[in-house]
């Protein structure tokens, strides 16, 4: 099938979803589940393909660890569309709703957002995922994910339409595009008579691309320069677990933290216990002439680390003059994405939140809380660090669109 | 001033507006308009350097009453502004506020978006309603208008400028492009590190232009092939002035009727009936076999006359056997603009309402009723006809993005 065809076919059966009723999607879902854990052999001996291309290619442990499933991985997929299937539809809610002087009578209504592209790399779990997700919030989805996961992501596709079938519903609803050639790629991003939204998934080159290249509307996700600023008004007891929760819990997430930002005046006594206790986790720091001054182990930060979304166990140490000092190094470094400042001054901590420009601004609590199940969304496609349309946790809700349906007894404009 | 210089200068103003007061808005918003009053001959001045190009360019009439200023004309932007200034401030709202188990507290507050670019065509007008409304909204604004109108954008952002500074804003808050190449705009679409956002406003063949050539996000807005789709079940004495005013009340505006879908069953009683009264408005219509059965004196209709919007004193006449085949039709060659049924039979109006794809689908009233004012929302930038961010008239409240404020007492994720 070429990619047209899969475009058209996507586009052609976007209808049934958005007449399709919550409990003919929730019985559907709990199909695909059921049909995946039926068929994990099938997947198994396409992942073990992809496997021995991995380890042939010498692709890094981590990498093939990402990409490897096991009966129990399937099974967690299968879990996770059943959670999605008990989640509330996110279409058809009333908005809003108003009277014009007119008499004309105004809804708001969620609908679906039509067809959804997702661009991903090679975490085979994501195929599965990205379909529950686009499918519950009434969405077609075309599925572009990495090569080195193309069996895995065929098999699992194939089990999915399995499922749909099953429970009436056509199988395009879910496609993927099997062919992973870079050119597919470039011709898929200019398909915006068929797809309505892109939703690029993974690395920040992978993100940049699609955001450079794409004729369709993308929502940026993911990129994570996150800060940790210590007030000088900030409990210390309570700044120390929070800096190293959000630098150490885990380190290869967006939302994890990437500098700390220190006020002069509790400098002094705030570095030597952060670096103690940061050590202990086998963080290095990287920091400006004044932190230095306090820990001469460290070393020199440049410009570039304040920039730097390190997914490693380094963090980046800047000491401010005031509160202002440090809004304006974030907003001049950060992502978008999770800022928070620890302090114990009310008026400090407003400032702080209103000033900040980031999906997420927190006061006194790890970043680490930005995630679709910690706002108890239930799920999510992935953390939007721009500001159209969704910003932060994206769940079912920030799948949808809106329309207004307008009833009226004749009338005319004037 | 270079174009990066211009862009760099908005990004550095915004937290100005991120921070200002409701009240400062609004007298700000009020200086202006005076300011626009008491400097008309300026700005009359300046629009006649652009009419004299425009009539040795020969520019057509339409076109240079698009173009001129009066001190009317003045006065009517004047007066834009000060409406804007009366409308609620759509920022800072809570539109949502929740708690987790873990005792984190999360509201969702509207936010500006931050920079919005808006690129037009020549008329000199949106320069002050568009910076009004990003300004109301707390957000910058870098304006590129049309080269026809260059003098008087020039001399009216002057003006604007001067009201902003005796109100202690910057006048980088808005700010126009003042060369006018394409090489420009091309260069202004890739600014994606300083324009969070771009709206484009003009003939469909702009806006195509920006949203393949933009790497910054883009809103659809403005085409219009609007469909009046007369039922089985219509009310013939409603159909026929719902008809005629979504076609003639204003021909050259997006929201206005192109084609008349009409069901088979009333067909022989509609469309004489319509041909009456639209000739009398010297209205052309274009037809399928079936209504040329009908009125034999009326153009073919081709394939090319379904998927136009004409803008002009032509209507397309469809003929359909079931209220399927009229959703199916609108749904292929709509624009996703306003879409209208009449119908007395509450069942095919709940199903065009729900099937069919468009920002606004009435029942019952005309489409021209698509707009911000008359929505209620007190003024419009524009009607997005694409799903992602905002749908239909945007006001105020579509010019805002959100963050989400957390506050916590040292939670850390486990």
């Amino acid at each position: 099938m070429t990619l047209l065809e899969i475009c058209q076919k996507a586009k052609a059966s976007r209808g049934v979803l958005v007449t399709a009723e919550t409990e003919q999607k929730n019985k559907a879902l709990l199909a695909c589940a059921d049909a995946l854990v039926q068929n994990y052999e099938e997947i198994l001996k396409a992942n073990a393909v992809d496997m021995e291309h991995g380890k042939e290619k010498g692709m890094p442990a981590g990498l093939l660890d990402r990409l490897l499933l096991t009966k129990e991985r399937i099974e967690a997929m299968a879990l996770g569309l059943r959670q999605i299937a008990e989640l509330p539809d996110p279409i058809g809610r009333v908005l809003e709703s108003f009277e014009r002087p007119n008499g004309l009578h105004i809804e708001k209504v969620s609908v679906p957002i039509g067809v959804i592209g997702i661009i991903y790399e090679s975490r085979p779990n994501v195929t599965a995922d990205a379909f529950a997700l686009c499918f519950k919030s009434g969405n077609v989805v075309i599925l572009k994910g990495g090569s080195d996961a193309i069996e895995s992501n065929k098999a699992i596709t194939a089990v999915l339409q399995k499922g749909l079938v099953s429970s009436g519903f056509p199988k395009d609803v879910v496609q993927l595009i099997a062919e992973t050639s870079r050119e597919v790629t470039t011709e898929f991003m200019k398909q915006k008579e068929y797809v309505d939204l892109l939703i690029p998934r993974g690395g920040a080159g992978l993100i940049r691309s699609v955001v450079e290249n794409s004729q369709i509307p993308v929502i940026e996700t993911g990129t994570g320069n996150c800060h940790i600023y210590v007030d000088k008004d900030a409990d210390l007891q309570k700044a120390l677990p929070i800096l190293v929760n959000a630098k150490t819990q885990r380190i290869g997430v967006c939302n994890a933290a990437e500098s700390l930002v220190v006020h002069k005046d509790v400098k002094d006594a705030f570095l030597p216990m952060a670096y103690a206790a940061l050590k202990e986790k086998n963080v290095e720091l990287r920091g400006d002439a004044a932190a230095k001054a306090i820990l001469p182990d460290i070393v020199d930060a440049t410009e570039e680390d304040y920039g730097k979304e390190y997914l490693d166990l380094i963090l980046s140490v800047k000491t401010v003059d005031s509160l202002e000092e440090a809004i304006s190094h974030i907003n001049r470094y950060n992502t978008g994405h999770s800022e928070a400042i620890i302090t114990e001054n009310p008026d400090a901590a407003q400032k702080f939140q209103k000033e900040v420009d980031a999906a997420c601004v927190y006061v006194n609590a790890s970043t680490r809380f930005t995630d679709g199940f910690e706002f108890g969304f239930g799920g999510e496609i992935g953390i939007s660090t721009q500001k159209m349309h969704a910003r932060g946790p994206m769940g079912l809700r920030e799948l949808t669109s809106y329309k207004y349906c307008i009833t009226g007894n004749g009338q005319v404009r004037g």
